[in-house]
C-alpha cells in the first residue's frame, strides 16, 4: 500500500485487518506534510500532538476487537473554517485570529472523528470563503501540486491540493458558488457538494447562509460516499440541516447506470469555455454513450442573481468590520464586501425572486432527465498572480469567473460531483455531475462507472 | 331580527329556519349599501346580480332540505385586492384598473361561498395595502360610520366600516403591518389576523409577502370563529398556506378561560399612547381580572425592521410601474415606494436577521403566558385629512404611527383579535388579544368571556 496515493477505505481496511496502525499512518501523513507542506501552503494548522493521541485510541480499540468505524484511521484535515476544539477558527481571515479558540468540533468534524478518521490539521482558504484561488493575503497562496506556480484554487484551496499532493487522502470543505469544485477540477480530485442543506453546518462559520454547503474531497468515488454517508443525519444544532433520514449511498455505488437519462448541459455551460474544457465534458459523454442535451434555462441570470446575493449577504455578515478595521481585510475581498454593503435592497430581494422562479424551473428539467454533465472550470489553473484570461477571443478577469459553471447550480442547492480528469502533459480538469435535489446516489453510480472504466481518477 | 345588527350566525340561523329567505336578507344588505355607502364609501364594486343569484340558488337548497353551510344566506363583501371572478382586482390603485377580471375567485372568496355566504361586492383600501388610514387618492377616503369626518383606519377600512355601519355582518380584509386591526379598533367590530400562513392567500394581491396575512372582520365572537374555521385549510394555490390540520375553534369558544395565563403587555405596549387607549385596556385587564405584566423585548426594533423589510418588498413588488408611470400612484404611497426602492440590502437583511432572533425571544415569552392584552391603536379614529397627533406631549405624523402597537405582532405572523370597546360620547377602541403561533382557539376563548361579560361588542 503506498500511503500517498491510496484510498482512504484502503488505509481504513489496512488498520482494520492490522496491515498497518492508525499510528504509523497518521506519523507517515505528518511526515509528508512536514516534508511538503512548505512549498504546497496547504495547512494553516498541523495538529500532530492530538492526531497521535486519537491513532493510539483507534489502535487500542482495534487491539480489544473492537470496531472503531468505517474510517479507522483515516487522516483528514478540514478548512479552516471548520471548528476544531482548542483551535481558532480563522475562516481565513487576520481578523479571526484574534478569536479565542472553539471549544467544540464542528459536527462534520466530529461524525469523521467517531468513523474512526483521524484529524491532522486545519487548511488554508481564500478569506471568509470569498475567492476562488486561495491567494490569501494573510495565509499565502496555496499552490497547486500538478505545477507550482499555478493556483489550488478556491475557495477551499487547501482542502484540493492536500488530498492531490498525497497529504491526506480525505478533507472537507464548503461550496458557496463553486469553492468545493472549482478546486477539485483545478487540482484534479473528487470533489463533492450535496444537496443544500443536506450536511450539518454547525460549527462552520458561514459565507453566505442560503448558499453555503459542505463536502468532501477525496481520491475515489467510494472514498466520497462514505465521507458522504458519515457525515449525513440531522443535527440539532444546524438548523438548516434537513430532518430527512440519511440515505446510505456506498453500497448504492455499483448498481450501474442502466435506464439513468443522462444529458450533457447545452447553450450556456458550452459556451465561454476553453475548448479542452468542452472536450472533458466530451470524453465522458463518450465513455457515457451520451449524445442529448438538456437546456438549463437562465442560467446566465441565476449566476448574476448568486452574485447579488452572496454580496449582500456576505456584506451583511462583515458589515461592522468592514467598518471599524477594513484595513485589516484581505484587499481580495474587501472591495466585494463593501460593494456589496452598497448593493439596493431591490436588487436582493429580486435576486431571491428569481431564484424561486429558477428552481421551479431547473425542477423540471429534472422530469426529463436524472443527471446532467457540465464543465467545471472554463479553464485549467491559472498561475498564481494571473489577473485575466482569454475566453472566447475576450479578456476577462479570472477570480470572478472561474465560478462561471458552478454557480448557477449551488444557487438552487442541487448535489453536484466535480469528477477529475487527468490529461497527458496537461492539467487536470473536472466535469460536473449534476443530479436533482436528494439525488446523490445517482451522481454516484454514474461516476462509479466512469471510474470503473478508467476515465476519471485521481 | 335587525338585519342590521344581527351577527352572521343569527342570519345564517334564521335563512336555515326558514324564518327570512337569502333572497331577503341579500336583498336588504343591497337596500342598505344603496342607502348609506354614498356617504360612507365602503364600497368600490357592488355585484347585486351575482349575489342576488347566488342567494337563489341558497333559497332553492333550503326548499330541497339540504344544507347550504354555516353562512347560508349571509352577505359578506372582501377587500378589493381578493380576486373576485368577473371584476379587475384594484388593490386599491388606479394602474390595476386596467388589468383584465380575474377569472377565478381567491380562495377565501370561494370557502365562504361555499359555507353559503352570499357575496355582494368588493371594498376600499389604501392603494397596494400601504396606509393606515384608507384616505385613497383615486377612489376617496371611507368614512368612520361613528363620526363621519373621521377615518375608518386602514388599509382595510372599507371592510371595517362596512360591517360597523350594518352594511354587512361579515366582510374580509388583509393585515401587513395591522391593517385589519387598525380599521377594526377605529370602527369599533371585531378584526381578527390569524397565524402567518394559516389562511390561504392565493387569489389576494400581496404588499410583502413575508408579512401578509387575511382575516375576518365581523360583529361577534362566534362570527370570527366560525369565518375562521371556514376559512382554514391546505390550498395547493398557495405555496406559504401552512399542511397543518385545520382546528375548528367555533366549538371551543364556549370554554372558558379557566388555567389560562393572560398579561398585560408592558414596557413599549404602556408608552406613546393617548390615556384613553391604556385605559381601555386596563377595562379589559379588570374584567379577565388581570394584573400581571409581561415584556415583548426588543417590540421598537421589531417595528422598525417590519417599516424597512415592508418598504423593500413593497418597492421591489412595485418598481416597474414605479419607474414606468410615477404619475399614476396614490402620492402618499409613492414616496413611501420610492423611499423603500432606495434602501440598501444590508438594512433588509439585517432586519430579517433580527426578525429571527424577535421570533425566538417572544417565543421564550409565550412559554410563561398564554394569551397578551395590548392596546390596538394609541388613539381612537383621526380627522380625515388630519396630519399630525399628540402622544406624549410630542406632536408626530397619523400614517405611520397608527400601527405602532399592531406592527411588532404581525411582524412575527402571530395570531391577533382586535376585540372592540364601545364607550359612552366617545369613539370606539380596540384591545388587541395576542397569543403564541397557531393558538387562536385560546385568544377566541378570553374574547367570547369578554363579550359575554358585556366588555367588549360592536
Amino acid at each position: 500500500m503506498n500511503l500517498n496515493s491510496a484510498d482512504a477505505i484502503t488505509i481504513a481496511n489496512a488498520v482494520h485487518e492490522g496491515k498497518v496502525s492508525a499510528t504509523e499512518v497518521t506519523q507517515a501523513a505528518l511526515k509528508r506534510i512536514a516534508a511538503r507542506d512548505n512549498e504546497l501552503n496547504c495547512f494553516t494548522a498541523v495538529t500532530a500532538e492530538t492526531a497521535l493521541t486519537d491513532a493510539q485510541k483507534i489502535d487500542r480499540e482495534i487491539a480489544q476487537g473492537k470496531n472503531p468505524g468505517l474510517l479507522a484511521g483515516v487522516p483528514f484535515a478540514v478548512k479552516n473554517l471548520f471548528d476544531i476544539a482548542g483551535l481558532t477558527t480563522l475562516a481565513g481571515a487576520k481578523i479571526n485570529a484574534e478569536n479565542p479558540p472553539a471549544t467544540q468540533d464542528a459536527t462534520a468534524v466530529a461524525r469523521l472523528k467517531q468513523a474512526g478518521a483521524v484529524l491532522v490539521g486545519a487548511l488554508n482558504m481564500d478569506e471568509y470563503a470569498y475567492g476562488f484561488v486561495t491567494e490569501n493575503a494573510h495565509y499565502g497562496a496555496t499552490h497547486n501540486p500538478h505545477d507550482l506556480k499555478r493556483v489550488a484554487g478556491g475557495s477551499s484551496g487547501g482542502s484540493a491540493a492536500a488530498v492531490a499532493a498525497g497529504l491526506v487522502p480525505l478533507t472537507l470543505g464548503s461550496d458557496t458558488n463553486g469553492s468545493i469544485r472549482v478546486p477539485a477540477a483545478l487540482c484534479g480530485v473528487f470533489g463533492f457538494k450535496p444537496t443544500y442543506g443536506r450536511l450539518s453546518r454547525a460549527g462552520v462559520a458561514l459565507f453566505s447562509s442560503s448558499f453555503d454547503h459542505i463536502g468532501p474531497f477525496a481520491r475515489s468515488v467510494r472514498d466520497i460516499a462514505t465521507a458522504f454517508d458519515v457525515l449525513q443525519g440531522e443535527d440539532e444544532r444546524d438548523p438548516v440541516c434537513t430532518q430527512r433520514p440519511p440515505e446510505y449511498c456506498l453500497l448504492q455505488i455499483n448498481q450501474g447506470i442502466d435506464g439513468l437519462r443522462i444529458a450533457i448541459a447545452g447553450d450556456y455551460f458550452c459556451k465561454g469555455a476553453n475548448p479542452e474544457a468542452l472536450e472533458t465534458v466530451q470524453k465522458v459523454a463518450d465513455a457515457l454513450n451520451i449524445t442529448e442535451y438538456v437546456t438549463i434555462p437562465e442560467a446566465h441570470r441565476a449566476r448574476a442573481a448568486a452574485f447579488v446575493i452572496t454580496a449582500c449577504e456576505g456584506a451583511n455578515l462583515h458589515l461592522e468590520k468592514l467598518r471599524q478595521r477594513p484595513q485589516d481585510f484581505d484587499p481580495a475581498t474587501r472591495d466585494r464586501f463593501l460593494a456589496g454593503a452598497l448593493i439596493p435592497s431591490n436588487w436582493y430581494i429580486q435576486a431571491q425572486r428569481f431564484r424561486r422562479w429558477y428552481r421551479d424551473r431547473v425542477r423540471e428539467v429534472f422530469q426529463t432527465v436524472d443527471v446532467i454533465l457540465a464543465p467545471t472550470t472554463p479553464i485549467s489553473a491559472p498561475l498564481i498572480g494571473q489577473q485575466t484570461m482569454i475566453l472566447d477571443g475576450e479578456e476577462i478577469l479570472v477570480r470572478p469567473h472561474l465560478g462561471l459553471f458552478t454557480q448557477p447550480l449551488s444557487f438552487i442547492g442541487l448535489p453536484v460531483l466535480s469528477v477529475p480528469i487527468q490529461r497527458p502533459n496537461a492539467l487536470p480538469l473536472g466535469v460536473q455531475l449534476i443530479a436533482a435535489p436528494y439525488n446523490e446516489a445517482l451522481i454516484l453510480r454514474v461516476a462509479a462507472v466512469l471510474e470503473a472504466e478508467g476515465v476519471i481518477s485521481t
